[in-house]
């Protein structure tokens, strides 16, 4: 503690990065935290606090006042600006808004541009710092002029000059290495008209799907993209900082949706909210397991008559559930992925199938033996045998089919494809062993 | 397909971008892309099989010749050859043979530098071309000699110029963006003196662990990072694009070992290699499955004389498993992504717990008025109720546990750790359920 006190009070000899002040204070307990807060450089409070973890923030906001909170503010760049506003809303609305009359106009206009935007829309995780031209400027007094931004610290990170029209309308984007080796006596549009390259921009619409423009930096290796609205006005980029952390965000998503769990709820300080919506998702599963013993009951004579199918029974089901998530978990990702193209369901079904009957088989055979051996009853062995493959192959197909088909519906595979597929396993599982069992062995 | 044919000779013209062309290839039918592939220009046909999914890649290889083959070598960026050759290996050794026998001697060293390393080190993710300079270089010389190289096409998609002594030591990076406010007629050296900037490089080291590396680069909003040796040495560069793919490999490969599938066999064409990973894994489920039916197996007696226990007994499985499932996976994936930190163990299994025994209460109410009501038997519910809130929290405890504790011996948590969860909650939910059922009913 007393270590973190002195890194951060002498931090203008060490220049400490934000994520590493953040990741001294995580290893801090909750009384550390609130002390060693306080002594994070006033510029870097914003940094910080969107560097740690979630749960961290009503923490930061309790030990800061409203003048350091809006300071904070101030020094992050606009995308950031936006996230900690919102995560201040969050956990206190009256000190957000406190916080929010002190910014100056142009913060307060930047964060509301960027507020209109929904989560999904590309714009809503725009930088506005952008360093644009003209094209009818001269290179070396367009490089004076970055010169002084970013001296005055008014840009971080510049990959690109971007060419803009007199109504800001994106018409190049020349790279930095492509700047580099300009004639700097000539004009920006002379240069590009004497240039081989092809200065055209890769251009993101604001309200374009992220996911999509998370594709585009994938695809043709971008770390930087602008963003311009639906008459191609420059409004903002898109840095690859915020694809990493968009790239995990997504996949963390959908790790927790298919697992019943909520990403928002989860990252939040507040266990009562997690757990809530937790519990409602397991209710839902609650409704197919007793689905599932509805079938069972429908066979209690052949049960009472035999317990071995009793003792056996949820080995099927079981099967079919494991065996059913593994097709699931594959295809859900490889359709978030892009592997699936449109013409692919017909490919992925086949080998769902292929696979799902090959085991169905193995097991079949393993398990039928097994459940002979045990029970000395061989028409026991042939009941879990045959079941054994309807269920895998059931599993198999509706692992398949249930997020092929959500997608075509343009619903989320990820979320609930795991319950429609457990209650296929296991209301066919119980059934088909019970059903078999009561016609071959009674 | 015509209309493709037509879009790939015309493509002099219309500079599509490889992963466009991949993307139309996609779409085509077995024999269509075997007759496509070799409309595709020459140069691009090395970026397009890698932009492809992995299982194209056979057709690929077996409709082009060993020439064309090694041209396409030839033409893409270090780490995309080793990552070619690779996958050569994997479909054809003889032809992968004869494709590097042809290659020049310079590309031969590149691909056998970068294969020395193993997939998790950060080596074998650089590009070794990289864009260097001494310090006592005038600047203005050195953009003379950047012009010629990009001219040539030896660098592509350059962010930082790095200064190396004579040994090729690493000691400066120098974003473009700096470079471009130096003066041009002095030295690289004098530029660095006096400049107010820090050109400290943020440096991997080439057998670091990737995924730390890829840590710097989400924490620091890095773009590009120089790799260096043992020795301080540059050996190459890490981009951004490669990031992208990492982050999103290591997360398909946790959700599906979280599933219980190979990363690796799903990619391949060959459908039986994923089938036999998937059924060894089926096959340690079974094991599980056997073991809880061994659990049910001790209580045949107390089956008998009341079948509603046989008929509800998988519920609080069920239950248990999908809890232990929601716990499991917001920990594999926190550990992950690094937001639980060292001294964050208790604090986990807190929350986890604290969540469990407030949903194991919910459901043991709800569950245990169910079984009241349709069985008529009060101390039913009374049975079921309690062993609910017995099975959540002990998937609760162990789906936290079991991650947390593999992670400190350093044991992947994604993998194993869902059996090991499955196995707790299917013994423990029969054996609480049909114990205390003998106890408390009979």
């Amino acid at each position: 503690m007393e270590e973190i006190k002195h890194y951060l009070s002498t931090h203008e000899d060490t220049e400490m990065h934000p994520s590493e002040i953040a990741k001294l204070l995580k290893e801090l307990s909750d009384d550390e935290f609130s002390e060693a807060i306080k002594f994070v450089p006033k510029d870097l409070v914003g940094d910080v606090a969107l560097a740690l973890p979630d749960r961290y923030f009503e923490d930061v906001v309790e030990n800061l006042s409203v003048d350091d909170l809006s300071y904070a503010v101030t020094e992050l760049e606009s995308d950031d600006q936006l996230e900690f506003m919102q995560e201040l809303e969050d956990v206190d609305e009256k000190v957000a808004a406190e916080v929010f009359k002190k910014l100056d106009e142009e913060d307060k206009e930047e964060i509301e541009t960027l507020q209109k935007y929904d989560e999904d829309e590309a714009g809503a995780y725009m930088q506005l710092e952008v360093f644009t031209s003209y094209e009818d400027e001269v290179v070396q007094d367009v490089i004076k002029r970055f010169a002084r931004l970013r001296k005055e610290n008014e840009l971080e990170n510049v990959q690109n000059l971007f060419i803009v029209d007199r109504r800001d309308k994106l018409l190049y984007t020349v790279g930095l290495d492509e700047l580099l080796i300009f004639d700097f006596t000539k004009t920006i549009k002379e240069n590009i008209v004497s240039s081989e390259d092809s200065f055209e921009p890769k251009i993101a619409r604001d309200n374009e799907d992220i996911k999509e423009v998370v594709h585009y930096f994938e695809e043709y290796d971008l770390s930087v993209m602008p963003v311009v609205d639906g008459d191609g006005t420059l409004l903002g980029r898109i840095t690859s900082d915020d694809i990493y952390d968009i790239i995990n965000e997504h996949a963390t998503e959908q790790m927790y949706h298919l697992a019943g769990v909520d990403d928002d709820a989860e990252e939040d300080e507040d266990v009562l909210k997690a757990g809530r919506k937790r519990a409602s998702w397991l209710g839902v599963n609650l409704l197919t397991a007793i689905a599932a013993s509805f079938v069972i009951g429908m066979f209690e004579q052949t049960l009472q008559s035999l317990v071995a199918l009793a003792i056996l029974m949820p080995i099927v089901a079981s099967m079919g559930g494991n065996a059913g998530t593994q097709t699931l978990t594959v295809v859900v990702r490889q359709l978030a992925l892009g592997d699936i193209s449109n013409g692919d369901a017909l490919r992925i079904l086949k080998k769902e199938i292929f696979i799902a009957l090959m085991n169905g088989l193995i097991f079949a055979i393993v398990m039928g033996m097994i459940a002979w051996v045990w029970f000395d009853i061989s028409m026991l062995g042939l009941v879990i045998g045959l079941s054994m493959i309807i269920n895998l192959f059931m599993a198999g197909f509706f692992g398949a089919v249930v997020p092929l088909g959500l997608k075509m519906l343009k619903i989320d595979p990820a979320i609930g494809s795991t319950v429609i597929l457990t209650t296929v396993t296991d209301v066919v599982g119980f059934f088909s062993f019970l059903g078999l069992a009561t016609y071959i062995l009674l």
